[in-house]
C-alpha cells in the first residue's frame, strides 16, 4: 500500500528552499512519502489565515493523510509542538491556535506533545523546528509509528480564538475572516445558517452596501459589482465579477457583514 | 506500470490552498498519481496566457499525460467543460478557448463534453470545479477510465482567437502574444517562417527600433542592448541580455513586430 | 528500490511553466523520479543568493540526490554545464560559481564536462538548457547512469567568490550574504567561529548599532527589536522577533558585521 500522504502548510515563502529542506528531510526518513504543498505563502506570523487554509483543505485528503502546518512565530521558545488526531486526519502544529478550526469542528481530538527526541533530527536548531523536528516526525507517522510514542496526551491545547456570530430570529451577523487570491472576503457565516424556515433572505449588509440576494456563483454578477454567494468552503463571502471584491471595496478581515430575514 | 502523470495550470495562485486541495481530491481517487504543476500565477482569468504557457510545456511530458487546465472565469455558468484528446495528450478545460493552440497545432482532435456525474465529487460547488470536477475526473483518467465515459462528444468547441501573421513576399508581422518572468516579449510568429528562399532577414522592426540581424542567444547581446532571437518555445522574441526587456522597452502584449527579408 | 531524488533550484519563476516542463521531460526519461523544489524564485541571474540556498538545502537530502542548479545567465553562450560529485551528492550546473560553497565545503570534488549530446534531449534550444540538457542528464542519472558517461573530467572549474572573514584574537568580521523572506540577514560568519577559549563574546556590531549578546531564538527578541542569532544554516544572523530587520534597518547583501569577543 501506498504511504499515507504528508501535506505541508507553512509561511516560509517558496524563495529561501525551507519547503525543499523539509522535504529531503521527509524522504531521507520515508523514501516513499507522497509530499502535497497546501501552501507556503501564508503571510508571515499569520496564524488565523493559516488556520482558515487548512480548514478548507484537510477534509479533501484520504484518511490517515498528515498535516504539517508550520506557522510557528514561538519557534524556539518553550511554546509545545502538538500531533492531533481528529477526524480520521494527522495534524503536526505548534500549540497556538493554528489548529482552532480543527478543534471547533470535529468531536474526536486526541493530541500529545511532541517530545520523544529519537523521531526528530540528530541535532535540532532554534530556529528550524519544521526541518528539525516536523518534518521527520511526520515522516516516521507515514511509515507507520502510532502517535503515542511521540509524547504524553495533552488536554489543555490552545484552542484559538474563532469570531462569534451573533443570531436572532430575523437576522445573523459575522465578521470577514479571510481575503483569497481573487479578492473575495470570506465571513464566517456558514451556509447552514442561511436557510430559516420563517423565510429568505431579505438583504445582505456590508460596508454600508445593501445586496438583496443571494448569487449562485461569481458568473451571476454584473462586472465589477458586488455580489454575495456562498464559497467553495461553506461560507457566505463578498465577490466581485471579473474583479477583485477587495480592492473595489476596501475590505479587510475583521469587518462586519449581516444577513437579514424576511419574517 | 506507473500511472498517467496530470499536469495542473490555473490562476489559483499558490497561497490559498486550492491546489493542494485538487491534489488531495486526485490522490483520494488514484493513490498513485503523479502530479506535476505547470503553473498557477496565470493572472487572474488571462485565458491568451495560460493558452501558451500550455501550448509550450504539454509537449514535454510523455504520451498519455492528462493536463488539467482551470482558467475559468465562466465558473458556475452554463459554459462547458471539455476533456479533449490530441496529439497523445489529454485535457480537461472549460471550453472558453484556453485549447486554442491544441485547436490550432493538433491534427486530430476529439473533444467529450464532461457531464457524467460519476466521476465529480458526491457534492459540486458552484465556485469550485476545479476541485469538484476536474480534479477527480483526470484522476479517473489516470486510472484507465476511456473519456467517451465522461460525455458526448461535441465539435463546436471554441476555437479561441490566434492573432494572424501578416505575409508578404519582402515581410512578416506579428505581434507580442506572451511576456515571461525575465520580461522577454514572444511574438507569434514561429521560427520556421524566418526562413526565405529569397533572402535573409534584412531588418526587424518593433516600436521604432531596428535590429538589423537575429541573434542566437541572449548572451549575444550586450548589457541593456534590446536583441531579436528565436525562443525556446520557437517563435521570434525580443530581448534584452542581462535585463528585463518589457521594462526597458515598456513592451506591451499585441504589441507589433514585423520582419524584413533581403528580396 | 526508489529511484535517485532529483531537486531543482532555478532563477524561473512559476508562472511560465518552465519548470513543469523540465519535470516533463524528467519523467519522460525516468517515471519513477521523485521531484522536489528547492526554489524557482531565485532573483534572475542572482548567482550567488542561489549558491547559498543550495549550500542550506542539499546537506538535508539523502545520498545519491541529484541536485539540478539552473541560474544560468550564460545560457546559450559557450559556458560550460558541470556534473559534479562532492559529499554523496551529484550538482548539475553552469560553471559559473554557482556550486562555490560546494567547492569551499566539500574535500572530494570530482568534476565532469557534461558534454555527451546522447543524453540531452534531441534537439536543444539556445535558451532552455534546463528543459534541453539539465533535466535529461538528471533523469539519466537517476537511473544509474555513470557520470564519467557525460564527458571528460575538469580541475580548472569556477570556484565562484566568498567574502573572505577577518579575524583577530578580539574580534570576527565578516559580511551579510543572504536576506531570507522573513528579512533575517544572514552573514558568513560559521557559529564554530563564535566560541573562542579566551572568551565568550563582547558584543556584535551592525551597521553602528552595538548588540551585547547572542540569542538564542527569535523569540528570545522584544518585539521590532534587533537580536543576533545563529540561524538555522549556522550563521550569524541579525533578526527581529515578529517584524523584518531588513527593512527596519535598511538591511543589504554586502554591509558588514563584525563580533568582539571578551579578552
Amino acid at each position: 500500500m501506498a504511504s499515507s500522504i504528508i501535506t505541508l502548510l507553512t509561511d516560509f515563502g517558496e524563495t529561501d528552499g525551507f519547503v525543499g529542506t523539509m522535504k529531503g528531510v521527509i524522504y531521507g526518513v520515508n523514501p516513499e512519502a507522497r509530499i502535497v504543498d497546501i501552501s507556503h505563502d501564508i503571510e508571515p506570523q499569520d496564524i488565523s489565515s493559516g488556520a482558515f487554509v487548512l480548514r478548507n483543505s484537510y477534509q479533501f485528503f484520504p484518511a490517515d493523510t498528515i498535516h504539517v502546518v508550520v506557522i510557528d512565530p514561538g519557534v524556539g521558545s518553550e511554546r509545545r509542538i502538538l500531533c492531533v488526531a481528529a477526524n480520521k486526519h494527522y495534524f503536526i502544529a505548534p500549540d497556538n491556535g493554528v489548529l482552532k478550526y480543527i478543534y471547533d469542528e470535529c468531536s474526536n481530538v486526541y493530541a500529545v506533545k511532541v517530545s520523544n527526541k529519537r523521531y526528530f533530527l540528530p541535532s535540532v536548531s532554534r530556529t528550524f523546528h519544521g526541518r528539525d523536528i516536523f518534518a521527520p516526525v511526520a515522516a516516521h507517522i507515514a511509515t507507520g509509528l502510532k502517535i503515542d510514542e511521540l509524547g504524553t496526551e495533552v488536554t489543555d491545547y490552545e484552542r484559538g480564538d474563532i469570531p462569534k456570530l451573533e443570531e436572532t430570529s430575523e437576522s445573523i451577523a459575522g465578521e470577514i475572516v479571510y481575503i483569497d487570491r481573487f479578492g473575495n472576503l470570506i465571513s464566517n457565516i456558514p451556509f447552514n445558517r442561511l436557510r430559516r424556515e420563517s423565510g429568505d433572505i431579505r438583504r445582505i449588509l456590508f460596508k454600508g452596501r445593501i445586496l438583496d440576494h443571494l448569487c449562485h456563483s461569481y458568473s451571476d454578477g454584473r462586472r465589477n459589482e458586488p455580489i454575495a454567494l456562498v464559497g467553495s468552503s461553506g461560507f457566505l463571502e463578498i465577490a466581485c465579477n471579473l474583479a477583485n471584491a477587495k480592492e473595489k471595496l476596501n475590505g479587510k478581515i475583521g469587518e462586519k457583514i449581516s444577513v437579514i430575514f424576511e419574517v
